[in-house]
């Protein structure tokens, strides 16, 4: 499938706003996945396809979570985490995708993960810092992103998580081993 | 052991400065316990003995952390963790303390854990908000413990894990699972 079929694909999933969110996100992820060493082409279908259930409806997305029998930590969480391991499921389902490093990228997007891999964390980073991203903290994450894809990470982990405090809201389980590997490992 | 005795015994374990704090968890863990429910005696003897190997030195703590088989985590974190689950072993073993309530109160005292007693959380907010403490966000804990452990101790938490995220430190997976189950539980 070529960028332009995959763009196709997702483009009626998608508001207009995100559709335009997730065409910055795949020329982010490629150019970080050539800075950084990920396969570009898997950055570039991860990234088309990274928000694909990002509109589903939340009954739908709970059936998929619960068949799957994936982490009944999901259900606790906020439900914005759900669009990501439910968006990997229905990648492969509807748009016939088995690259497992693909569909990881796509699945650990919004959680992280310990042990992501190269393209994971390329895929994580650059929905983080997109041009079309702003908000507070963004340009120290992009200019970090610069250099290291682990120190952009760890500001835009510490963002999220300072963000989620602020509301009271938990932090799901695989983001914060995510946070305190990346941490432990910028320290040996 | 009364109280004078057991001030008396801890004394010589601290500096001036130190004691002082330890007076001050004293007095408030107390009134702690009488509004929240906790036993005031043991509440007494926890917040006496909780900061007992603060001044140990690290390979003292280290060696004792892997002698008992404490986790093995603390030693990849912050070393101001240590003198809690070491000075529960050292308060039992040198000052014959045997409540097994009043050594995990010490044991948690800094981390905290998922399924706090009443009385282990009696502490660990008691060791934040005692008069002498003056950090910014310490007011508005003093605030919420007016009315609810469980508050005072979810903003304490979040102060904390803030503080550590500013400084890149790892946030101890005890003190994040509590932080989430507490977080959870007030939202039910």
């Amino acid at each position: 499938m070529n960028r332009e079929e995959a763009l196709q694909k997702v483009k009626s999933h998608l508001t207009e706003h995100r559709y335009v969110h997730t065409c910055g996100v795949m020329e982010t992820a490629i150019q970080l996945a050539k800075k950084f060493g990920a396969d570009e082409k898997k950055a570039e279908l991860a990234a088309i396809f990274h928000d694909y259930a990002k509109f589903r409806n939340k009954d739908e997305m709970k059936t998929i979570i619960i068949e799957e029998k994936l982490s009944s930590d999901l259900l606790k969480f906020n439900s914005e985490l759900w669009h990501a391991p439910v968006g990997a499921i229905l990648v492969q389902r509807e748009v016939g995708i088995e690259d497992q490093e693909v569909l990881d990228a796509i699945r650990y997007h919004t959680s992280g993960r310990e042990q992501m891999t190269t393209l994971e964390k390329v895929i994580y980073l650059a929905d983080y810092i997109e041009p079309n991203r702003q908000f507070p903290g963004v340009e120290e994450v992009r200019e970090l992103s610069n250099t290291s894809l682990d120190k952009g990470i760890i500001k835009a982990l510490q963002n999220t998580m300072t963000f989620l405090m602020k509301k009271n809201q938990g932090i799901y389980p695989d983001t914060f081993r995510f946070y305190n590997e990346l941490i432990l490992d910028s320290r040996r």
